[in-house]
C-alpha cells in the first residue's frame, strides 16, 4: 500500500507532477495518484509525465478503477475513480 | 490480447457501454476499451458501468497507460492514452 498520495484536482498538470516528484525526492518508494471524474485524464497525464520526462526509473505498480458514491445536491451520484500507484525501482 | 476493441470518443457514455455489451453478447471473452486525452475519464466510466450495472461477471484484466505522439497542426504533441481490458469469467 502506498503511504504517499497525490489527489488530482483542477490545477495545472505540472502542479501535480511537482507534488509527485517532491514525494519521490523525499525518499518515497511509492506514490499513489488518485482522481475522480473528469480529473482521471489528468491523473494519467501526471503519471506519464513523471515517468517519461522526469523519473525513468519509476514504473506503474498497479492501476485500480472503482466507483465511488458522492453525496451531491441532487442526492447520491456515482463517480468513477482511479488510483495509479507509481514505484521507484532500487 | 483482446481481439475486440471499443474506441472512446465524444459521444454519450451509454453509446460506448452498449458497444461493449454488444461485443460480450456476441461471444467475446475480452473487450479492450481504448481512449486518449480527455476521453480517458469516459473510458473509465464505460468500464465501471459495464461491470457494476450490466455484467457483474466481467472483470478488469489489465489497465495500461501510455503516451502517444499525435501529429497536430502545431507539430507533434504528446497525448496520454489508456487501454482497459475487460474479460468475462467462465
Amino acid at each position: 500500500m502506498a503511504e504517499n498520495a497525490v489527489f488530482i484536482g483542477n490545477k495545472p498538470v505540472m502542479n501535480y507532477v511537482l507534488a509527485v516528484l517532491t514525494q519521490f525526492n523525499s525518499g518515497a518508494k511509492e506514490v499513489a495518484i488518485k482522481a475522480r471524474g473528469k480529473a482521471i485524464s489528468r491523473a494519467v497525464d501526471v503519471a506519464e509525465i513523471v515517468r517519461k520526462r522526469f523519473l525513468p526509473d519509476v514504473e506503474v505498480k498497479k492501476i485500480d478503477i472503482t466507483t465511488e458514491k458522492i453525496q451531491g445536491e441532487q442526492g447520491v451520484a456515482n463517480v468513477s475513480a482511479i488510483e495509479i500507484v507509481l514505484y521507484r525501482k532500487d
